[in-house]
């Protein structure tokens, strides 16, 4: 744990006073078992429980936020061994891959990629020296070699993480089977699914409509029919809590919501669904229409709502047509909330059984928008900074511009939001550091009190998440 | 003043020598008198100069700050004692109140209605402790013996305050009693009104028809032709002068201005004030060509204009069927000031005898569009951070965004703008060592002189709210 | 150098332990060669090596940043000396117009603005008083007897200044006379031009038809054809960079580009050039439709592309009439990217040899959109903070908010954009220290090493800008 790469004081405060009042407060949570209510990891890892790859397949290939880094400055995706949809070519020798990442080692400086990076090197394979063009094929060779041990499985690695409970996420489509898998193994990790509709909720996903088919087929009702279509929903969600599910999951463009009557919704779907081509006026209206069905759901069934709007999906056409989607070139866009959220918010806004969790990539919205409208509303709360701000400086605002206005407790901890497995501990560690950092900032200019910190932090790393998610 | 509630450095920054420099400066400040310009306590506390009723009804049920915070998390209104449109039961213990707020008094940690409480416990009531569950009755006792005293009226409580001058906020509608009653007394505390004219210049304001009409009772005019209704102005404008008044205030959704001609503008008003309903278009329109208005009067007679726009009022549909207005359910909004100003800044942007000053609500607009324009506009000053953002953070962020293109001389010290009088000291209070912590900071930097930081430090405190508000 | 206007440790932090980190890493780069390679200086100077004028038109008459800040003040612009359209009277006093100055030096507190004019002041003319009403004339006398030196031309500036290259900026109708004159000269000082097309690209450009008249007779080109206009274009480019050019600049209203078919932009082209009056649609489409035009000729040419939108320019109607353009009076507004490069990055967005860089009046597209976008693209590269931006706050935000997603190497080091020439190495200064500031801050929360940090800041100092513009 003495590795050079992380040093004990990482991101605490320089002032010496400040400093010491964090590192107070993070000596109480540090070990806090972790608690992961959103992510992206593939329950597939903990069901059969196989090594991971080799370095670069673990830590480069599959992460897009290595290589849009790296394909930001030239590189081109083949060369780091990104699949092409037309099976062209693309580099297949990891050591290669490597090699190429750890040349361009300095392009991640200033970076929380950087710091995950690190973290997993110290921890993981207890490597002393930064990565760079020189050592990369030795610490390829030592990571490799420790990837093909016991303790480096997924389930070791899941306990020695010290998660208590990790979410994955499914379409509705999904059958659960590797969770299933997981629950027949009888291992006692906690891995439960989360209900993400979107493939069947939203007009413009890929195979809209084959997947009401699907739907339709998987719940046995006639999922071309409004009734029978929300009907799907309630059987599947009924599925997933018997997974595990306590939360639901929403990626639209936008936070636009709905409340049309039944007739308009009935004659809505009935566009969206037949054969013709979908307007875009209609496809936005529609999942508008189903976040508020979603929160009707959710009032009955318990599920908390997760809302992820505005991420402009696939920006790049190019690397769109050539590599497909997820590719690093999803781009935030300004997002309201204010107005989009009224209609749901009129409907179940102040219900007792409710608990909606508002995440934005438009920061200008926490302390516009969101920190006022989570410090009123009863079913809202704050998820913590989100993809491009789930960083120090990211997240250093996101306290700052929320708290003044809806406080610690309208906030849910944190999530790591990560299919990049061996980031978990950085992430969560960096979060407890961050809130930290700016606790004892609190308790040094006398905002708070040392003891009440201390509450508070604890509250932050690990209490208000499985409050919050019902786990 | 020893309370451990309030510590002598509070809100100082924890670098020593920052810390020694911003100790320098607010020492020269800390004692100054309170110039409050613009806020919303009620003149007839100082009218009638009776003692304040129960704690609970001093602190919690008056204060949508409060109230909206444990609603936020569940708390019923009703419980809280908050009024019922349908004058349905609502709690009347006050103690039973209190009790509920001070067993949730965490929720309030790292807001300023935190720090404003402890501020007002520890000087006006000598309390020593954190309020929580277990000492909620003691200090309630505490408070509400206090409470009876003489000390506590509001005119002793406004001269122990310190306060210089305050100015009240009154419709045109409003016959002045209490400030008249305030005259007569004898009293020598100075209560100014501020023209506030939404009720009669925004056709969406509850009873907007009526308010013509009894606008017209009150100044002789004929009120639904649009000379009577710009002479009535001119006349209730010339009234509150006689009580003091040198500002008005405009609270609009947008910041929106127009500057029609004549016939346009007439045909404007017939349609907003004759009996039909008033589109959208229309009600924006004539709020945004009156304010154009407003600002020509003010070129006459001396008035200083405020425009607070950006916030959608009344959010919550539920909280306003039930409890009405201003229950904590005002949320801010997006606001453009660039283009929406224009017209009123093409015909008065260059006047010698105008001031206007701006507040927001939507921070992105300090260093994009509010610093640029009050750093060139001669009749444009910057009101200080607003409503949410009236918190150390966000007075910081203030400062931090506006001062490098407007200068400090383009703003105009602060305002408390609240209905709770004994939070006025403490909002002061923040605000002197905010801005001293600010230059404290400019000034180790290297930035800013020290000699030059203190006489800031006395402009922000002091003087510049007197001479924009022409006080 | 040890003038007390210019503290040798003035915007580091004031922390013992991060200001000797700065310290340490601000001596590797404080005497590195400026490289300016976007500015507006005025090539004449370097031309004819003449003396500079008096002190007040030397800093005060020409300097937006300072009028406008007086003029904000109720100070005339023609008490300035600023000229007017009609040739009315203004003050023709130098001295006049520098005491008026000097006595609201106080009103520069805070601003970038202060601190290069205290730089100039003590590097330039040893001066060691603040300047104020009293010592206005001594201070005036000292300067204007500097001015008259030979060490206080044009070209014994630059070398002094140590500027290795430096960019003007000239229209395409432009004859870069005075660049031919540097040539002729034999002088070895490095003063390239930059293509500036908008007299030729933007419809709304006064004098537009003249302009492309203009056009057409220096290319000899039938530049109201498409193709004879493109044409134009590339010739004058390669004209610009026979005078070293490196760079095109476009300043348009907003970001929008467009990807029309050779048919519609004939068409458009077509409306735009004929004698009929341009619609507002058309003028935006066009220009939009001309930064992709650009860009396919930088392809070509390899001439880094800038874009500077979201000024709405000359927003004063009262002094663009009697002042003209260029007084303080242009704005910044909401600038939206991730949709409005989408057609130009659709076509261009992954070209090898093309270098876009951003550049934003919107700081709140800096996380959302500016980051995220050239943390992806490699054709993009993010501008420095720019313009009301230039200042410590605003250069500090600039890292805090795209280093985490764009990282340093997306960055193009600083320009200085000004035409006020002794500011020049004050505003290198300025930038090199409030990024040493940063990485030092990186360093003591230990989230870089100081040995990296060192290479960054001379990244940052010196080589990402002669690298990111071929320079």
């Amino acid at each position: 744990m003495a590795s050079p790469l992380i040093h004990p004081d990482r991101l605490f405060p320089a002032d010496p006073a400040v400093r010491a009042v964090a590192r107070r407060l993070y000596e109480q949570v540090a070990d806090l078992p972790i608690v992961s209510p959103h992510g992206h990891t593939d329950p597939r890892w903990y069901a059969e429980n196989k090594n991971f790859p080799d370095p670069a397949r673990l830590f480069v290939v599959p992460d897009h936020y290595i290589f849009r880094m790296l394909y930001s400055q030239g590189i081109p995706l083949e060369q780091l061994g990104v699949p092409r949809r037309d099976g062209g070519e693309t580099e297949q020798d990891g050591r290669k891959i490597w090699r190429l990442f750890a040349s361009h080692y300095h392009l991640f400086r200033g970076t929380p990629t950087r710091s995950w990076l690190d973290h997993a090197f110290a921890t993981l394979f207890d490597i002393e020296e930064r990565l760079n063009a020189e050592n990369a094929d030795r610490l390829y060779d030592r990571i490799a070699e420790r990837l093909e041990t016991d303790a480096c499985k997924p389930r070791a690695l899941f306990q020695r993480f010290n998660i208590e409970a990790i979410a994955t996420t499914e379409s509705p489509l999904d059958e659960l089977k590797w969770h299933q898998m997981i629950r027949d193994s009888g291992w006692n990790g906690r891995v439960v699914t989360a209900y993400r509709p979107d493939p069947v909720v939203d007009p413009d996903f890929e195979g809209f409509r084959d997947n009401l088919t699907r739907f339709g087929e998987l719940t046995g009702e006639d999922t071309f029919s409004w009734t029978g279509y929300l009907e799907a929903h309630r059987k599947r969600r009924a599925f997933f809590k018997s997974y595990g599910a306590t939360s639901t999951d929403h990626g639209h463009p936008s936070a636009r919501t709905a409340d049309l009557s039944l007739g308009e919704a009935e004659a809505l779907f009935e566009r969206v669904a037949g054969g013709q081509e979908v307007s875009a006026q209609d496809a936005e209206l529609f999942r508008a229409q189903m976040l508020t069905e979603m929160a009707r759901m959710s009032v009955d069934d318990g599920l908390v709502m997760q809302i992820h709007p505005g991420s402009v999906r696939n920006h790049n056409g190019g690397i769109l047509a050539r590599h497909g989607r997820d590719m690093g070139a999803d781009i935030p866009s300004r997002t309201d909330y204010v107005h989009a959220l009224k209609p749901l918010l009129d409907r179940f806004g102040n219900e007792k059984n409710l608990t909606i969790i508002l995440f934005t990539l438009d920061e200008t919205s926490y302390s516009r928008e969101l920190a006022p409208l989570a410090g009123h509303y009863p079913v809202l709360r704050l998820g913590p900074a989100w993809w491009f701000f789930d960083a120090p400086e990211g997240m250093k605002r996101f306290r700052e511009l929320t708290t003044e206005t809806a406080g610690f407790y309208n906030t849910v901890g944190f999530n790591d939001d990560t299919r990049a497995f061996p980031s978990i501990p950085a992430r969560h560690d960096v979060a407890r550091r961050v809130d930290c950092a700016y606790l004892a900032e609190l308790v040094t200019t006398h905002r708070l009190e040392e003891d009440e910190a201390h509450e508070v932090a604890h509250d932050l790393a690990y209490r208000l998440a499985k409050k919050a998610y019902r786990l």
